[in-house]
């Protein structure tokens, strides 16, 4: 499982005022913190609601203080394609995750120009202008826009990273299982592609929502989830990554498993 | 999920005493522990090894003892056959489950002639006389044979219990995804069936077993697992078994996770 450390989020207040301030020692520690604990790639929303030209600013601000954090890739995250855009431009240390596309060609063609030339991953969520599909059926019909237009554009099926989108169960119990049909089908039909989901809006509205979160990532493993979007530093989280690497096979000799047991790191 | 009490089982230092010492207080309360925290069916097995006549005798008795503890169905468990159809013609209390069946002719004759009479649930390993196949595409034609001789005998595809079988990952770490993808195909291919499974041969020779069969158990949920063979007593295990009810819209509005959270009996 590919972990996508999910701290440095300006809906977080700490972080958005880390931000505000240029604590370049904040964000940066929340980058260290995250890549010590196992995270792949840390991704990078500085959206503070101050508009276009304040967020491209400080997604470079950010940027260039994770990188020199650590030597993690990035995954650059905003609602705003052009601040996606102009943050690919600025940011040349390697590897790199584009957080995210629709179906919404207005979305598509910057990103994607962006992806294909800098064989970026691109997280795609399987939604159009309608907001979240409730079927099935609807989201792979999503998949199929998005990875049409991205292969015009010359993006690689494995360079995709399908968010097969995940609401709440206790609005509609069906949602659970909607996800993880959508998982199933979109790895049926893409088998190059990935699928990568955020777990916490799954338990929205309901209480211990740390079990349930856990629960849903390793039943989205079992089904061929590939990343999340996570808090690494969450301990009995990154047990359930260790533990669904293993039982799906990605452990070889379960010698990650056994060596986070010997390290005391897996928690009951 | 239907969740099979396992405890009352032989080969249990403890349980093999109160079987030889007629110890019926200690029998049912293992059949009360087990109804009290949410078994659904009870399983009984006496095989101590002193012969056939013997385990029927025993066979005859705990299921006396545990139908007066308790109002909940029985699984008799045996790996002779002739203990089992013994036992079936023995106990007249309603609905009942037999563990268990393979692919061997001689084993599903006379099982599958019970089952169909007594119109009982039929727990069925996917595997012949060869022992446990490797291969998905083994087990799910033994899933085949099995289900034509059954049908041949009047059980019907509903009563049938597929247990896919789960070897240990330690062993050789492909056995998770076998398991999984056996569960899919089996569901796929015979829809009114259910499946089966005991989980902790997974975690054989690992350490921190608990974390990694409770894992599997929310895995195999995932794929579409309808019932499995635990200590129900477990209650970690049990608040898997609730938060997969829940995430795989079993559970209608959430209720029953709700009324455990209340209870306090979800462990996190």
């Amino acid at each position: 499982m590919l972990v996508i450390g999910e701290k440095i989020n300006a809906t977080s207040k700490r972080v958005a005022e880390a931000i505000v301030n240029k604590d370049a020692a904040f964000i940066g520690g929340l980058a260290r913190q995250q890549v010590d604990a196992g995270a792949d790639y840390i991704d990078v929303n500085t959206s503070t609601g101050q508009g276009l030209d304040q967020e491209i600013a400080d997604l470079k601000w950010a940027i260039d203080v994770v990188h020199q954090a650590v030597h993690a890739p990035l995954c650059l995250d905003s609602s705003d394609p052009q601040a996606l855009a102009a943050a690919a431009a600025h940011y040349s240390g390697g590897e790199l995750m584009i957080n995210s596309v629709n179906a919404e060609p207005e979305r598509l063609e910057p990103i994607g120009r962006v992806a294909a030339e800098r064989e970026a991953g691109v997280i795609a969520l399987v939604m159009g202008e309608g907001g979240i599909p409730r079927t099935v059926d609807e989201r792979v019909a999503a998949a199929d826009l998005i990875m049409d237009h991205l292969k015009r554009l010359g993006v690689k099926q494995e360079q995709v990273y399908f968010d097969p989108l995940v609401l709440p169960i206790s609005v509609d119990t069906d949602q659970g299982l909607v996800t993880l049909q959508t998982i199933e089908h979109i790895k049926s039909r893409y088998p190059s592609a990935k699928t990568v989901v955020g777990l916490s809006n799954v338990s929205y509205g309901l209480p211990q929502r740390g079990i349930i979160n856990r629960s849903f990532l390793l039943m989205a493993a079992a089904v061929g989830l590939d990343a999340a979007i996570l808090d690494p530093t969450d301990a009995r989280m990154m047990s359930m990554v260790k533990v669904s690497d293993m039982l799906t096979g990605k452990d070889p000799a379960c010698k990650g498993f056994i060596k986070a047991h010997r390290k005391g790191i897996l928690v009951e």
